[in-house]
């Protein structure tokens, strides 16, 4: 990926560095990144985003060209430049498991190492963390508004450049999505392709039904038709005459795509047209400003839709493009630290998390405490890097949409629906960690 | 950039594109990049992303590897993978230049090409100029609010991936931002760059005016300071006694940063703090959840601030994070094309775009018309590039900047305010394109 260059950071990062490097500062630092608050639309998070991150902590490092940029920009110490040619992240992490629900205050991740290596990969991780997990969030919003319906990320062209769109078919897949049309996401992690045909095709074609005719030829093993370039009912009637010819050939049309309109009723003329016309077995797939709302309410109103082609409002998360997120230090050389900015305070330390459940399974509430507390509970965040390097090879995203699938089985019934649930989910702060916290302020010379 | 695999694109894509091959189709195709119709909160826009969108013409083809994959996956007929080996871009392109106002139905860019070469590149134009359209235009928003203001990029964390990060330096410098926190920007585009430091930094220290001193001392020629970890009021106090010492060691401090809280009142806060102090010099920069509305406020409100680092909303048009754009066939084998389907009627045919001002130079209307027809005044759109190959290199990111200026400067006052002007922006389509759409929809078999 591109943004695999160092240099995709902030200024301030190297400006930081190069003061600690004068000032001799490199003692162990803990940061952590968590969701300040959840945005009002939403009633859960899905953790996703920290294979990009460990991918990119193993391998990011300051090229030969960096580093001779850095030097003439003459910003810097040309002994501190040349310092970085050595720089490495051989730091710890731990991490909430892909797929885990999550909610505000709660680590997804945490980063122990010397201070130069913590505060450098800040912006990245961030930029990686917050995407992915935004748009897993949004992605299994959508699941949970269309139980059993296929579910594919359409999303790519209105994505927020190359990798927004990547990454949004692997966090929409590991979400629940039955696959991308993005054929690079195919190519780099196996998910599941689909893909229909434009407007274009049709209109590039002197009739419809030649153009139907073509691209059913073009892939005999079974396709998907798009019927509403022009009208779509008329389209559905063509199909009746035209399919049976076509399977006589030995081609198979499997499904037809509405793209307009209001997709409920063409749904209901077309699949009453296709019925009519003994083309039952052929599937109907829509698409079009399509999200989590739009896909409940269609099929609240019974709209005979087998599947959804999600895109720009998935990928981008459209009703709240960005998290509340942050990447704090909570602890330097041995002492715990947090700012108290108005608005931003923070919990200081090295945290775990401790989920309780009820006898049906369901989540009751969270514990957030201080990391060596022992309560008895497993702590959801888990060892993942050490000095640098994975504790073990990425889950592949098999095991975490089956990771997805439970966590969301386990959901409260009230943070499974889309509208803001009126009692949140509960997070309790242990005293520990509010001991903690006081000690933290006191040794900035403040009182709580 | 990571997108420049050419399977950066959606499947249907390649299965068009073998259709097309099966069926010895590749006549001349036109398509059209615009937008439908702009955000409510939008009165205008400006064009951008048009410069990476030819890099990426001018580039992608298909890897061995991606050949490899694609004839493993079983999906296509071989002798068409084999093919693809061969596969270029090798058409034409006519676009607006980069930095130009532009509204809905106008066509950013305008591809003409065999139609095997204008399909495949679709989705990835798309995704190149949306991302910057909508960046550059939000941008630009902010420019307009704050005039004489500095303002600064601050977004590449919250903004979708890397790639968006980029880009979103690039294009909020072009829609006149003063530069970009982002380094790899300034590397690789020559884009200003600024930075301040973290909180992070503050606590890693024992004090914070220890914290002060000790970045003033690595960044001799001028430094800002971060004042709000604890508390604003108190740490602007603190200056008053250690800036004339830092000042006194040879070093210099510029600004201070306000990053929480009440902006506007902290700011008069500290400038009067500062100014009874002795340091009317010491200019103030304020970061914190910032766009266009908010910093028209602050400044109405009188907020003695001097510049602003403005992120996520900016970086990810948080009130509309996306375009409703679309790439459209618009001819094909000499004859004019469209779609139909309902909110969705296209015009066919090449266009051209006539922009209409009055005598103090403000634009007063256009009008859209086909790119045959000699109106007398010169066509917004022009060529970029023939046969795949640039007509010229980049104009540079100070001339787009110079040109954006000009352009705003030319905007009627009503579309300049950030409310939605009651009044748009009148356009024409002229008797010729409406006749042509009769002529499409004659071809299609429809009647208008």
């Amino acid at each position: 990926m591109s943004g695999e260059s160092v240099l995709l950071t902030d200024l301030y990062q190297l400006t930081m560095l190069q003061a600690y490097w004068q000032r001799g500062m490199n003692d162990t630092a803990v940061f952590e990144f968590f969701v300040r608050k959840l945005p009002e639309q939403r009633n859960f998070l899905i953790a996703a985003g920290l294979e990009q991150v460990l991918d990119h902590l193993e391998d990011t490092a300051f090229s030969a060209e960096e580093i001779g940029w850095l030097r003439q920009s003459g910003r810097f110490d040309p002994d501190f430049v040349d310092s970085l040619a050595n720089w490495r992240f051989a730091g710890d992490v731990d991490a909430l498991p892909e797929g885990t629900v999550c909610f505000a205050d709660e680590p997804l991740l945490r980063i122990v190492a010397p201070i130069r290596e913590a505060q450098l990969v800040e912006t990245r991780i961030i930029n990686l963390l917050q995407l992915q997990t935004m748009v897993a969030s949004k992605a299994a919003r959508c699941v949970l508004a269309a139980p059993g319906r296929l579910l594919v990320d359409f999303g790519l062209r209105r994505s927020h450049g190359a990798e927004a769109g990547l990454l949004s078919a692997r966090a929409s897949y590991l979400a629940g999505f039955g696959g991308t049309s993005t054929i690079l996401a195919g190519m780099r992690w196996g998910i599941p392709l689909f893909g229909t045909m434009a407007h274009s095709f049709i209109e590039a074609h002197a009739s419809e039904a030649e153009a139907f005719a073509n691209f059913a030829r073009s892939q005999p093993t079974g396709t998907t038709l798009l019927i509403d370039t022009y009208d779509t009912e008329q389209a559905a009637a063509k199909l009746v005459g035209l399919v049976p010819r076509l399977t006589a050939e030995g081609l198979r049309v499997n499904a037809v795509r509405l793209d307009s309109g209001d997709l409920g009723e063409h749904a209901r003329r077309v699949r009453a047209i296709l019925d009519a016309g003994g083309l039952s077995a052929v599937r109907i797939f829509a698409s079009g400003n399509l999200d989590e709302y739009r896909l409940r309410d269609l099929l609240r109103g019974g709209a005979p839709i087998d599947g959804f082609g999600v895109g720009t409002r998935m990928n981008t998360s459209a009703d709240k493009p960005y998290l509340d997120c942050a990447y704090k230090l909570q602890e330097y050389a041995g002492l715990p630290r947090r700012k108290r900015s108005e608005g931003k305070l923070t919990w200081p330390g090295r945290k775990r998390i401790c989920r309780s459940f009820n006898a049906d399974g369901r989540m009751t509430g969270d514990t957030l405490t201080v990391a060596a507390d022992r309560t008895g509970q497993p702590d959801l965040i888990v060892p993942v890097m050490r000095q640098g390097r994975r504790l073990a090879p990425s889950p592949g995203l098999g095991v975490i949409r089956e990771h997805v699938r439970a966590e969301l089985a386990r959901l409260p019934e009230r943070l499974r629906e889309l509208d803001p649930a009126a009692e949140g989910y509960p997070l309790t702060v242990s005293e520990a960690l509010r001991a903690l916290a006081r000690d933290a302020d006191r040794a900035s010379g403040l009182d709580v």
